[in-house]
C-alpha cells in the first residue's frame, strides 16, 4: 500500500512562478514584479540557489491594459490542438503568446518542460486559497497543498480537481511536468488587497521551501487530503431574447463557497425578487460562486464532490534511481 | 431661523433615474433594465403616475462591453466647457454621448432641465449606500437622504459633499436642477451582488416615494444631517520610473471607510512588507478606500471632514407661490 512505503520521484530542478496570465488579477502581477526586484538584489549578492525559479509575467499586454485578455483568454490556449494549430496574420495575440510561453516553459508533454508550474490567479469569489489541478494523484501537487495547509493555518485552503485529460488540458500550468493554479479570493479584478497579496506571497514562499526540502532528500510523510472534484456548472438564468442575466446569486449562497449546497437550497434571486432553488438530487460543494470573469463563459457557480484521498510518503530519487527507475515510477504515478 | 419656518420649494415634476453611466457597475444597469420591464407592464395597465420618471441607460456602448467607458470617463464630461466645446470626427464617444444626455435631461443650468437626477453607481470600496452631491445646502437632496436613512435602518447611509462650483461640476447628476449619485459598495465591477442590487432598488423606490410625498403637499420636518465634505486625496506610493504602485492599502485601513483616521495610523503596506503611516495633523474620515476605477486617476483614498448640517422643514410650493415667489426662493436656496 502507498502508505507503507516511500514513493521516490524525480527532482524538481526547475520551477516557474507565473503571474498576470489574466491581466487584471493583481496579486500575482505585483508578486512576480516584487520577486523580480528581490532577485535583482539577491543576484547582486551572488547567492546560490537550491532550485532554479523562473519568474514569468505571462500576458504583459493585458497587464499593461489591466484587462483579463486582449483578444482571447490566454489560460484556455494551452491545449495541444491550439499550441500546434495554424498561424496567420490574424492569429489572436494570446495564441501567439501561448506558443512563446510553451517554448519558454515546455514544450508541453516533453522531457524539456519545467518540473513545476505555479500560476497565480485571483477570483472575486470567496474561495480563500485554492490549488487547482488536473490530477487527483499528482503527489507533488498534493504534498505542496498539505505543506501549505500546515504552514498557513489562518487561511482556508482547498484542493480543486478538474477531471480533464492531459490532451484536453488548457491552462498555462499544464505546460509543466507538474502544475497547478494558485487561486485566491475574494478580490475584485483590477484591485489589490493587502491581505490577499500577503497570503499569496506566503503561499509561494512555502511552496518553494517545500521544493527545497524535497530536493534535499527529506521524506514528506503520507496522509489524507480532501479533494474537491468539479462535477457540474450552472449558468445564470437568462432572458431568452437578449441573453441578459435575469437573476443574481442568492444572498444566502453568495460568499458561501465550499459550504454544502442541499437540494431545495436557494440558488438565485431574480431581479424582480423571486427565489430559485437548487433542483439537484445530490448535496454538492459550490465554488467559484459569482466569479466576475465567468459571466461571459456562462458560469454562475461550479459544484464539486468531496473525496478523501490518501497520499503516500514521498522523497526525491537519488541520481542512481533517477537513471535506472524512471520508467517504473512513471507508471506508478499513473496508477 | 430655518428650523422655525417651512421652506417652500418648486415641485419635482420630472425625475431621471440613470444607470450604466459606468458600463461595468452592474446594480444600476440591471435595476434600470428591470424598471423598464416593469414600466412596460404598468403602461399596459394604463396606470397614472404622480411623478414623471425617465429611465436612462447612460453609456450603452460601455454597458455592452462591460467596461467603465469606451474612450473616456463619461462621468467627467458634463462641465459646461466640455458640453460646449468643439466637435470633430475624432471626438471621443463619451463626449458625443454627454451631449445627447444633456439634450435629453438638460440643458444643464436651464429652466428646461429635469428637476432631479439620480445617477446609480457601484464601488469596490466598503461604503454602504452614499448620496454624493455638489451641495451641502440642497434641501431636496438632504431630505431624500434623511428619508432613506429612516426607511433603510439596516443599510449604512452617508451623505458626501464634493465642494465643486456649479461651473466645474462634471458628473451626469449635475445636469438636473437637483441631483446626486447613489453610490453603493462593496461590489466588484462586472459583478452583481444580490444584496447590493436589493439595497439600490429599495433606495430608488424610497426616493421616488419621497418625491411623491413632497409633490402631494406634505411637510417634511427639518432636522440634522451629517455631511462628509471631501478635503483631501492620497495616491498610492509609486515607483518613480515605472509609475507602478509599490504598496497596497494597509490591511488595518482596508474596508474601514468612514472610520476616523488619526495621525500615525497605518495607511499603506508596501509589497515588501513595510507600513506607511498617515502623516496629516487632523483626524479625517477616509472613503473610496481602494476603489478599482481610481487607480488610473491616482486616488488610493479620499478624506473628508464631518459636519452636522441643520436642514429646514420643506414643502412644495402651491401653484400661486410658484409663480410669484420663484425669485425669492431661488435666492434663499443659495444662501
Amino acid at each position: 500500500m502507498a502508505s507503507m512505503h516511500v514513493v521516490c520521484l524525480p527532482r524538481l530542478s526547475r520551477v516557474a512562478v507565473c503571474g498576470g496570465t489574466h491581466g487584471n488579477e493583481m496579486s500575482g502581477i505585483y508578486l512576480v514584479k516584487e520577486l523580480l526586484k528581490a532577485r535583482k538584489k539577491v543576484m547582486e549578492d551572488e547567492e546560490e540557489k537550491p532550485v532554479s525559479v523562473m519568474l514569468v509575467l505571462s500576458n504583459p499586454r493585458a497587464v499593461q491594459q489591466c484587462r483579463r485578455y486582449i483578444d482571447t483568454d490566454l489560460n484556455r490556449c494551452f491545449t495541444h490542438a491550439t499550441l500546434s494549430g495554424p498561424m496567420s496574420d490574424t492569429t489572436p495575440y494570446e495564441i501567439i503568446r501561448s506558443r512563446e510561453l510553451n517554448t519558454m516553459l515546455g514544450p508541453k508533454g516533453s522531457p524539456g518542460a519545467v518540473d513545476l508550474v505555479c500560476d497565480l490567479h485571483n477570483t472575486t469569489a470567496n474561495m480563500g486559497l485554492c490549488l487547482i489541478s488536473y490530477s487527483d494523484c499528482d503527489w507533488i501537487c498534493l504534498h505542496i497543498f498539505r505543506h501549505l495547509q500546515r504552514q498557513m493555518p489562518d487561511v482556508p485552503l482547498r484542493y480543486i480537481h478538474f477531471d480533464v485529460s492531459n490532451k484536453e488540458s488548457y491552462s498555462l500550468d499544464s505546460v509543466g511536468k507538474h502544475g497547478f493554479a494558485m487561486e485566491i479570493g475574494p478580490q475584485p479584478h483590477g484591485v489589490v488587497r493587502s491581505n490577499v497579496y500577503t497570503a499569496m506571497k506566503a503561499g509561494v514562499q512555502h511552496m518553494l521551501d517545500w521544493v527545497s526540502f524535497f530536493n534535499s532528500g527529506n521524506v514528506s510523510e503520507g496522509g489524507f487530503v480532501d479533494v474537491f472534484t468539479m462535477v457540474k456548472r450552472f449558468d445564470y438564468p437568462r432572458d431568452s431574447e437578449t441573453h441578459d442575466i435575469t437573476a443574481a446569486v442568492h444572498p444566502q449562497l453568495q460568499d458561501r463557497d465550499f459550504c454544502l449546497l442541499h437540494p431545495e437550497d436557494p440558488l438565485f434571486q431574480t431581479f424582480s425578487g423571486e427565489t430559485l432553488r437548487y433542483k439537484g438530487k445530490e448535496p454538492l460543494y459550490p465554488f467559484f460562486i459569482n466569479e466576475c470573469a465567468y459571466y461571459e463563459k456562462g458560469i454562475a457557480l461550479s459544484l464539486a464532490r468531496k473525496r478523501r484521498v490518501m497520499i503516500p510518503a514521498i522523497r526525491v530519487q537519488t541520481e542512481q534511481e533517477e537513471q535506472s527507475n524512471e520508467q517504473r515510477f512513471t507508471s506508478e504515478e499513473e496508477e
